[in-house]
């Protein structure tokens, strides 16, 4: 069992050792890296095609797509909103790792892209445990998962600055009590961002837009 | 990396051997188990407990109710329902395993109950890889959850007997296409059987029973 437990470890410090060099590296193309985890269906691609409609005319994004098998569903998408789209198949493992992301990183034409998203795995659980060298994390949530998610799966909310609540269009025909939920991720995580969207109806794209162009601009200066 | 696949190897067989205890523990009790495998957020709990309000009169249900964390927010619900419930907190692992089943088993009056509802925690990938010595697993979609889910994540629907799909009542609010979504579970899994329904209408809660009462009453035959 200690040594299951050791090697657990290793690994760690070894994904730990990778996320720095991943963060070097896009330090040195001036490039700002998020990495975006949440539950599957939540809308992280929906999220991430609103993100670019919303800032293509003044960045070059590119986004890594993480997945747990062989289809290109989501990187297709990407690429034809026009943005340079890398996918790592993690093999039916439940995250991305530093490994995973720093063999993606050269695949893509960094000293050229302003913001790298990188779509996490859909899981709660597994993609909070490992760093991947990027500025910062978000999770997005959905109406329709329920309010009560900060309080079962807890440590996927405490890393991240932002949070984005999708789907918000679904609240009149859902029971989901936003200060319930909100008060989970409060505790959780104080100082969290929230954005409430809806990738429907583009209601809340413009705020979430708005707090991204700050935190590239800030990153550049 | 050898040695970790090895110690990766010996951890399933190992889960083996205990799920089949399991299995020979709630044959001695004359005890059908379900494993309900999901997404967080599908409605596991809720369709347990529609499960049990339209089967209670016929027979006895247990839960065993997997979470991550330390709250009590689902066990609660089916303890108010008048079921022995039991809550296997994984203290932050993604999945159950036959190992905590087989503390939970003895917290359970066995004898007594006719079906054992096994809740695992929510998440598409992990549990997929772990026995647990139930009869049966089952997976519940959701709508919002997206129709392309069994391309995305295919692990999970390939051992499956039956896959609940829920919140059809939000059908109307949503682009999903069932015929799309269906597809991909069968190439995975030819044989499995559909339930449509809605926890918040009723709809298609009957066929489910009677699926289930079938089952209930071929284990005991």
């Amino acid at each position: 069992m200690s040594r299951t437990v050791k090697i657990v470890e290793d690994i760690l410090s070894a994904n730990d050792d990778l996320a720095f060099q991943n963060r070097s590296k896009l330090q040195n193309s001036h490039t700002l890296g998020i990495n975006v985890m949440a539950s599957p269906g939540s809308g992280k691609t929906s999220v991430i095609l609103q993100t670019i409609k919303a800032l293509q005319a003044e960045y070059q994004i590119g986004v890594v797509e993480g997945d747990t098998a062989a289809v290109t569903i989501d990187a297709d998408k990407i690429i034809s909103a026009g943005m340079p789209a890398v996918q790592i198949n993690t093999g039916g493992s439940c995250h991305l790792d530093a490994v995973m992301l720093s063999k993606a990183l050269p695949e893509l034409p960094l000293e050229n892209i302003d913001l790298l998203i990188v779509e996490n795995v859909g899981n709660l659980i597994c993609p909070a445990a490992f760093t991947l060298g990027t500025h910062f994390n978000i999770v997005i949530a959905s109406v329709p998962e329920g309010d009560d998610k900060p309080y079962k799966y807890p440590n996927i909310y405490r890393g991240i600055d932002a949070l984005i609540l999708n789907k918000i269009d679904l609240l009149p025909y859902i029971d989901f009590d936003i200060a319930y939920f909100k008060r989970g991720v409060q505790i959780l995580n104080p100082d969290v961002r929230f954005f409430d969207l809806s990738c429907k109806t583009g209601e809340g794209i413009d705020a979430w837009a708005n707090f991204l162009r700050d935190r590239i601009e800030g990153f550049r200066s």
